[in-house]
C-alpha cells in the first residue's frame, strides 16, 4: 500500500545489490520510517525476535529470506538445518513461521548445495508474491461483508492490533477488505484499538490507515465493548497468528474479550487469514496453542514521542510492582462468526475448514 | 491505610488551620506524594474535574468539603446554590457526587446563614467518617468470598481501575475485602489491570497495594480474559460509579469486558459499593446512565517517569489520528454475581436491592 503516495511492500530484496533484504523497522513506527538492510540469517532472526518485523504472514516471509541469506553464506545441509532451527525459535505462536520454514526446507533439501541459494531467493520471492495475492483474495472475499452494511450510512469496523499491510507483505489480512472498501469509495470508518502493551493498533494500524487516507479513530482497548453496546460497531475484523483445525483463533491478547462483546451485542466477529495460518495438527486452541510470554517491560514502560520531538521511553508502573505479559489469547470457535480466507468465507469449524481446504488438511 | 507505615486518609481538614482541606494529588502518583491544600470551593471543583481526587466515594466527600469552603466564604442561599451547581457539574457519572451535594444542601438550607459554615464542616466530616465505616463494613461482608477460596492455595483476585483506599476516604470498596484478607493473614494475590487510558490500575492500585504490602502483578487490560481462561483468577471484584435500581453497574471503561469474560469462564464477578452509589431514580443503566466522554489526549498521550527520573508526557498515537475516550461502560446486572454493600451481600436486581435498602429506596 502507499506511504505518502509511494507504493511499498513491507519486505523486499535490495534494488541495488539484489541479495540483501530490506525491511521497515516497525519498532520505529509511527515516528520514523527507518528502512533496515539485513545481510545475515542471524540479523533476520533478530529482526523477528525484536519485532522489527511482526505479523504472522510477514514473519513467515522474513524467515524465508532468512533461509536465503543463510544459503548464500553456506549452502550445506548443516547450515540449512541450523537456519530452520534458529529462525524457528524466534517466536512461538505464529504458525506461518513454521509453515514458511517447512516449505523452504522441502524445496531446498533435495537440491545440491550450489543450487540452494538461488532457489531459496526464488522460493522466498514466491512466498511474498503469493502472500500479496492471498491477501488481495482475502480482501475481495471480505469486501461484501462491508458492502452489505454500506447502503445508508458509514460502516464502522472495529479491529484489534495490526493485521494490515505491514503485518503481511502487502494489503494485510484484516485490513485488506477495509482497503478494498475504501478504494471502492465506500464510506468506511475504523475503530482502532491501541492494543497494549506494544500499541500496534495506535502505532501501526492508525499509521497505515492514515497514510492511505482511511478514516479512523483510536480508542483504548477497554472501549471496544462500550462502542458495541452503543451500536457504533457494524462488524469486527481481526487477524490471527494461528487457527486450529476446529476454528479456535489465537490472536493478540485482548481479542477474546472483543469476541465476547461482539457475541453479547450481536455484532459479527470475523477473522481474516491466509490458509497458511491454519494449524491442522491441533484441534483445541486453549490447550494446544503455545502462548508467548513476553518481557514485563512491555507492560511497565511505554515508548512515544516527547514534547521536544525525541523518542522517549517512560515507566508507567511503580518500580516495585511486577508485571505479567501474555502476548496472545485464544478465541474459541463458538465466538467466531466466520473466517475470511483466500478461498472465500468459511465457518469456523473442522467440517467447513476441511471442505474448503481439502487439499491442505 | 498506610503509606510506608504511616496511616493516611485521602482527604482531611488541615491539622494546623482547622479549616483548609488537604488531599493527595492523585495525578502525581505513584511518582510523588504531593499533598495539596484546598482553600476555596472553586479549587475543590478543579481538583475533582482535573482528577487530583477521583473515585466515586472520594468525589462525594470532596464535594462536601467544597460546600463547607463555600459556606465559610459566603453562607448565603445564593452561595449555597452556586456551590451545589458548580460542584455538581464537575463529573457526570458518579452518583455519589449528587448524593453528597443533596445531603449537604438538605442539612444547610434550613439553617441560618451564620450557622451554615460550622454545620457544613460537621456534615462533611460525618460523610467522611461514615464512608470509612461503610467501607470497613464492605470489607467485612466481602471477606468470606475470599476466605472461601483460601483453603488450599493463593487466592487470585482480579480488579480493574482503582477502587482502593485512595478512591474513598479510607479502606476502599473493591479493595476493602482484599485489605482485610491480607491483614487476616490470607495468602492473596491481586491481578491489577493497568486501566488505560488514565492507568489508575498501574499508577494507583499497584501503588497502594504495594505500600500496604499486598502481593500483586500488573497486567494490560487485554490480559484479564486470558488469565481467567487459564484458571488464574478466583474472583473479580470491582468498584462502581453508579448502580441502577435493577443492578446495572457503571464503572471504568473496560469493566463490562471483564464481566463477560468472568461469565464465560465461571469466575464470580462481584461489585463493591456503598449504598450511596445506588441511583434509585433509574432502572436501565445502558440507556439512562450518562457516560462521560473525556479528552482525547488521555488516549493519545501517556505520562510516566523518564529514565532521568523526570516526569514526562509522551505521545503514543500518530499526530493526525483522532481518538475517542468514553470513560465508563455499563455492565448489565445479568453479568454481576452480586453486590458487596455495607449491609451485606445482595443480588444485583431490584427486588433484592429494595429488600436490603427498604429505607432508602
Amino acid at each position: 500500500m502507499k506511504i505518502d503516495g509511494t507504493p511499498y511492500r513491507s519486505i523486499w530484496v535490495d534494488e541495488t545489490d539484489h541479495w540483501s533484504v530490506r525491511i521497515i523497522d516497525q519498532t520505529k513506527l509511527p515516528w520514523a520510517i527507518d528502512i533496515v538492510r539485513l545481510t545475515t540469517m542471524e540479523s533476520v532472526a533478530h529482526a523477528i525476535k525484536a519485532m522489527l518485523v511482526r505479523g504472522a504472514p510477514l514473519i513467515g516471509a522474513s524467515a524465508a529470506y532468512g533461509v536465503a541469506l543463510a544459503m548464500r553464506a553456506d549452502s550445506s545441509d548443516a547450515a540449512l538445518a541450523q537456519a530452520v532451527t534458529v529462525l524457528g525459535a524466534t517466536r512461538p505462536t505464529a504458525i506461518n513461521l513454521r509453515w514458511a520454514l517447512a516449505r523452504m526446507a522441502a524445496k531446498l533439501q533435495p537440491l545440491g548445495g550450489s543450487a540452494r541459494a538461488a532457489a531459496a531467493y526464488v522460493e522466498a520471492a514466491l512466498i511474498c508474491d503469493e502472500d500479496v495475492a492471498t491477501n488481495q483474495a482475502i480482501g475481495r472475499h471480505g469486501l461484501p461483508l462491508i458492502e452489505a452494511r454500506a447502503a445508508t450510512k458509514t460502516v464502522n469496523v472495529l479491529t484489534h492490533c495490526n493485521a494490515g499491510w505491514i503485518a503481511t507483505v502487502d494489503w494485510g489480512t484484516a485490513l485488506a477488505p477495509i482497503y478494498m472498501a475504501h478504494d471502492a469509495g465506500i464510506d468506511i470508518h475504523v475503530w482502532v484499538e491501541e492494543t497494549r502493551p506494544r500499541n500496534q493498533g495506535a502505532s501501526l494500524t492508525a499509521w497505515e490507515l492514515g497514510k492511505h487516507g482511511v478514516k479512523h479513530t483510536v480508542i483504548s482497548d477497554n472501549a471496544g465493548g462500550h462502542m458495541m453496546q452503543r451500536g457504533d460497531v457494524d462488524l469486527v475484523i481481526v487477524g490471527t497468528d494461528r487457527v486450529t483445525r476446529n476454528g479456535d483463533v489465537a490472536n493478540k491478547i485482548g481479542t477474546y474479550l472483543k469476541a465476547l462483546a461482539a457475541r453479547d451485542n450481536g455484532v459479527p466477529f470475523w477473522v481474516a487469514l491466509p490458509s497458511s495460518t491454519i494449524d491442522w495438527t491441533i484441534a483445541d486452541g486453549l490447550s494446544d496453542i503455545p502462548i508467548e510470554e513476553r518481557a514485563a517491560t512491555e507492560v511497565t514502560t511505554m515508548t512515544g514521542r516527547a514534547l521536544d520531538g525525541s523518542i522517549a521511553t517512560i515507566r508507567v508502573v511503580p518500580k516495585d510492582s511486577p508485571a505479567a505479559n501474555p502476548a496472545f489469547d485464544v478465541t474459541p470457535a463458538r465466538l467466531v462468526s466466520g473466517l475470511i480466507t483466500e478461498r472465500g468465507l468459511c465457518a469456523a469449524n473442522e467440517t467447513a475448514l476441511r471442505e474448503m481446504f481439502h487439499d491442505l488438511a
